[in-house]
């Protein structure tokens, strides 16, 4: 199955780790030379709205799909001409613009934070009046890992941070109080099918997830597959996504979704039978889905700035490392650690220890 | 960590595949362009002979490793004066030549099978004599998967049988009768550590391995181990290693070891907390060995001559496909399964139902 990526990230690589064994055939489009799939297989170098680019994608591709969601929808447009895109362009766009995403949760009947949307200053007063203040202004579009958001605690801030970001069209959202984050990666193939993993609790510091942790037999897991599965089932989806949401008591509310395989799902490669990587490339290329059930308890612990000597990693234990050959920076995402267990206490151990000992905690 | 790899079969491709996530980059020294590891890795296409590329990778690698034991030892030889050959080249050639090899197991009081040095046909004449029949005439060198032997039942055959092996150096040994033929895999570091999997029973037919099933809390393992960890520290091993035995009644007589990883061990894939592939890495590279431990009973069920439709493998199960991107030919071996179970009595029943669908039971 030749299978076209765009986007060139870890992802991509990771996704390219669990397709070659089942015979997949892949080549990568990143505008990035020093993309880290690099490691793993062909790039196709070029803009993601480059036409001819494009075309040649689509031309040697029996299946496209993408490992992130800021992908110009014009681009999953223009291929879907020429060739399956999965997930496709609605599933994208619906993501893309945080405003939509709201509506489309809203009118599943999905609960979300309160919003309201914002296309200018008197929208933003208007905002902050029916929803109270704080409340997060957030762009519609291309944020990630909290960037393109502020926090407004003052109406006479409003005009500050209505400039702070770039005075684009937003939304404001109600800052709630939560107990907890979680998130649920689910699967859909072409068929219909449906598979959902145990649950995470996701801890983020600066916007950045830092670690994910499963919650087996978790009360909130039901709540949680029923949402994504009502959420996949209206997208007419394929593939792996990840369904993000704060918990208030027993209750969960959406906060957004990823059309694609997630960083809370990494754990997946040696804590589930199947992996959320393998499970994409299944449900997007005819395959049944491969069992979600966990081998192990786990944990994703990101590495944050750099990668541990390797010299460094323990023997003899259940961690494991993923390096993504990216260049060290302050900040970057540049690997993750899998920590399995025979059960969460045992877990709750050891992952504090890798925190610590990676300087996570700071 | 650059680790150059000489042969670039599917053994390369899933070492390839373990230490990307560790960090280490690769490169792979083949004359096939068609090496199966070209999906995962550059290539450096030359003979294994020719002193230019030889130099060339050396130059380039931290480190060097092989993934099968018929390179000339002389290249090995080339290339530990400009860098570290790991295992290096005691390990090779011991275990290139049929008679050097048995002798090291008897000098280590290893038990093998009955044998006796073939130069001439007097020498066959005189072997059968003190072996009795039937006994096995096998080329010293370059014997794999079956190749190279030939069964002596008839002591007026013997000129035919050193004819049909060439009339080259050979080795006759004692055709016994056993009861099943069992493998173990083990690692070494470089500081000394070593490491056992749960022993494989293994299944031949036609000479081609078709499946290996882990045994678990099998009589045998302690035995096992014993040998495996005296030919280890006698080679000053570092890497991994399967170390071949028939059983009759109690006990072991070794029949041969491979210097690298083996087929018999690509349950560790899924079936173990660290995969003989990144074990073999980590014994090379100076870090500490990854636990052995099972996760779940497994075996390995080869794909000779094709591999089946993807749409064909069974979801929500304990079926992992290895495609190893091989053109189809009968008798080829072109990827294999892993089947893991909760305990023996599962694995038992999936097995054969697997190798009667592949009908690898002919």
């Amino acid at each position: 199955m030749k299978t076209g990526i765009l986007g060139g990230g870890q992802l991509a690589g990771m996704l390219v780790m669990a397709g070659i064994p089942l015979g997949f055939d892949f080549t990568v489009l990143t505008p990035d030379s020093e993309s880290c799939a690099a490691q793993h297989v062909k790039l196709l170098l070029s803009d993601f709205t480059d036409k001819k680019a494009l075309h040649d994608l689509a031309d040697w591709s029996d299946l496209i799909t993408f490992e992130f969601e800021n992908i110009p929808a014009e681009s999953i447009n223009y291929l879907e001409r020429y060739t399956d895109v999965r997930p496709g362009l609605k599933s994208l766009k619906t993501s893309q613009d945080r405003l939509h995403e709201k509506e489309f949760f809203s009118g599943l009947g999905i609960p979300c934070v309160p919003f309201y949307p914002v296309n200018s200053l008197k929208d933003l007063h208007k905002g902050a009046d029916i929803l109270g203040l704080p409340a997060v202004l957030k762009c519609r579009t291309h944020g990630y890992d909290g960037k393109g958001q502020v926090v407004l605690r003052h109406i006479e801030d409003s005009e500050s941070a209505f400039n702070l970001l770039g005075s684009k069209p937003g939304i404001l959202e109600k800052l709630i109080d939560f107990d907890r984050e979680i998130s649920v990666v689910a699967a859909r193939s072409i068929s219909g099918e449906t598979a959902f993993y145990t649950i995470s609790e996701n801890i983020h510091h600066n916007g950045i997830l830092h670690f994910a942790m499963t919650k087996p037999c978790d009360p909130v897991q039901e709540q949680a597959e029923f949402y994504a599965r009502l959420l996949l089932e209206k997208l007419n989806y394929s593939g792996v996504l990840a369904l993000e949401f704060f918990q208030t008591g027993d209750s969960l509310i959406a906060n957004e979704y990823a059309p694609r395989v997630h960083n809370s799902g990494h754990w997946t490669i040696e804590g589930a039978k199947t992996s959320q990587f393998e499970n994409h490339l299944r449900a997007i290329s005819g395959m049944r889905l491969g069992s979600t059930a966990l081998k192990s308890v786990a944990a994703t612990v990101n590495l944050i700035g750099s990668v541990p000597d390797r010299a460094q990693i323990p023997g003899n234990s259940n961690i494991y490392l993923h390096d993504y050959g990216k260049a060290p920076r302050p900040g970057r995402k540049v690997g993750h650690i899998t920590v399995c267990a025979d059960n969460m206490r045992d877990l709750g151990k050891l992952v504090p220890e890798f925190l610590i000992r990676q300087q996570l905690m700071k």
